[in-house]
């Protein structure tokens, strides 16, 4: 997938996304790969994302952890069902449930490195343990549940 | 308080969270109230806010779950210590754990409301129950942990 991420696989109508979609024009474009058996996330946030002045807004972490979770979700089911990604093939998944614990008070400034595991991948559902790292510090550590997108999603 | 929040009551070191601090030229300026016994914050998310076409992202409702948390610990802190609040004497608080669960989609349009119950003060923690509504439905919840700004943050 060289730079790519699961994010440029998915669907047009699904990648409008503001945390991980490639077509919102105003959105953080973030992008889940694969490094070995753990999912990693890239971001750095801009001076304004501040929570208290020079640490990182807890709103966003969790918008990491969430998007990085359905991000993860995507290509851990993908990786179970053998399926060769590509353009647009991708499996689409939405956060059911998110929980964040934060440990440590986040600088901002450097880019953040946001990590998975995948801990349950179990028919439509995935679990996802996720940890924000800074400098190679764990600020944040989180859970995701997600589902498959149901077909009748909105309606 | 009149149209104010809590955040308006912030000290000026305090006020700059991407969320809700009233000097962040770029945040979501949100304002956190008593209604009776709940605490409620108000917020019509942008266009771009989107998760799928049509529905707002889970990131932000993590971020307005979080703030309206933050801003309701103050207002139960400062009740249970009799504060009268003035420029610039609120209690500042920050989250230690945040959960979220997303129990329908959120559509995007409708201005949403945060709703809030104190569900434990306990020394310098608190515990927040929040529910986000939209056109009078709950569309997600959240359990919010925060605890007083410690003197040696981010030292």
């Amino acid at each position: 997938m060289e730079d790519r991420g699961i994010q440029d696989y998915y669907e047009d109508r699904f990648s409008h996304c503001y945390g991980c979609g490639r077509l919102n024009d105003r959105g953080f474009h973030l992008k889940t790969r694969w490094e070995g058996d753990e999912t990693v996330t890239r971001f750095r946030p801009e001076p304004y994302h501040s929570a208290i002045p020079g640490f990182v807004y807890g709103g966003l972490l969790a918008s990491l952890i969430d998007c990085h979770g359905t991000g993860s979700s995507a290509l851990a089911h993908a990786r179970e069902h053998h399926l060769e990604l590509e353009e647009f093939n991708a499996p689409r998944f939405v956060t059911v449930a998110l929980k964040v614990t934060y440990k440590r008070p986040t600088p901002l400034g450097p880019e953040l490195e946001i990590r998975g595991r995948i801990r349950e991948v179990k028919g439509k559902k995935v679990v996802v343990d996720a940890a924000v790292m800074a400098e190679g510090r764990i600020c944040a550590t989180g859970e995701i549940v997600s589902v498959l997108v149901p077909e009748d999603f909105g309606s």
